[in-house]
């Protein structure tokens, strides 16, 4: 049997899609596994997947996990183009969110309308970090690196000379946004790792 | 705000069950990406989560799109004790069996029970390839593969000196079962790509 021409003309553009998205696992980031090497992007978003699958129960009322885990699937996609940028490093906010929105609309582009629009939108819905669902997304994003690197003995924090305070300061309130019952349960950790140094 | 104690307590176990997670990372496949790198089964999980909420409209009717991606997300966590099976390879099929089942007690035995008990039969229903849900995450799990062949020229049907005899008999048969319009889709570029060896 050959698929119709319709759906054979889909699943050329979806398969283009799909084969371009492989290209994520060749991004770095800057945590690193608990074995010590760079996590890369397309590890890193089946890992928060992963994360939202399991502690979907702490979440504010409200969300839909099935909506947190496909927005975490294709969040980080962008980096294709636009590459990752480190949480403690230095960037352009603009500049990097210019590329990343070119690079959304190129890749989401590849598919077929309607579901490149619908998939363009959520991760628009992610970025703006309103809605429940992307608020718990983005804050599970900044709740699994701190773990890695309690994990890892140091990792980033090390990397990137992070004090408790500088933690605290950028990190908390980021975590907090969408996932407070994360935080507090994160923070006695961070807190304690630190003053064991 | 401290967390509940109750919520405390199931953080714990959960957050350990995630970091245990964390070493999929490092477990190795017999495929390749595109650049040549051998994939990882945690990318491999990310890719296999997005090739269904991509391509879901291919299944046969009658799937939840979102049990699969949840399938597919844990899919594999096994092999953080098992380690992974070449398709092409040689195994002690039984001996396997036992050992997955053992893996996948011990890693979802880590959760809360309820939490557990659901995902372990989750993973259970994916292995027995018998529900549509299963049936179409096993397909696409085979069906991944030979699409990152084909992109990096060749990949593991070189590694294992596969034809496209062996491929049509061994791997059609698994991914028509449950994604008849993938393998349609796939043949004839596999078949092409043969051809011009």
């Amino acid at each position: 049997m050959t698929p119709s021409q319709s759906e054979s003309a889909r699943l050329d553009a979806q398969m283009a899609f799909l084969m371009e998205a492989d290209r994520l696992k060749a991004i770095t980031r800057a945590t690193r596994n608990h074995d010590g090497r760079f996590e890369n992007s397309a590890e890193h978003s089946w890992h928060l997947a992963l994360f939202a699958l399991v502690l979907g129960e702490h979440a504010p009322e409200g969300i839909s996990v099935e909506r947190v885990i496909r927005m975490l699937l294709i969040h980080d996609l962008v980096e294709i183009d636009a590459g990752d940028v480190p949480f403690f490093g230095e960037v352009d906010e603009a500049a990097k969110t210019a590329e990343e929105t070119a690079a959304a609309e190129r890749l989401f582009g590849m598919l077929p309308q309607a579901q490149g629009a619908d998939l363009l939108a959520l991760w628009h819905e992610f970025e703006a970090n309103e809605t429940p669902d992307a608020r718990f997304a983005k804050s599970l994003d900044r709740f699994q690196p701190p773990n890695l690197n309690l994990a890892s003995g140091g990792g980033s924090w090390d990397d990137y000379n992070v004090t408790h305070d500088v933690f605290e300061a950028r990190m908390g309130p980021k975590i907090r946004h969408g996932a407070p019952a994360l935080w507090d349960w994160l923070a006695p950790r961070v807190k304690a790792f630190f003053s064991r140094r």
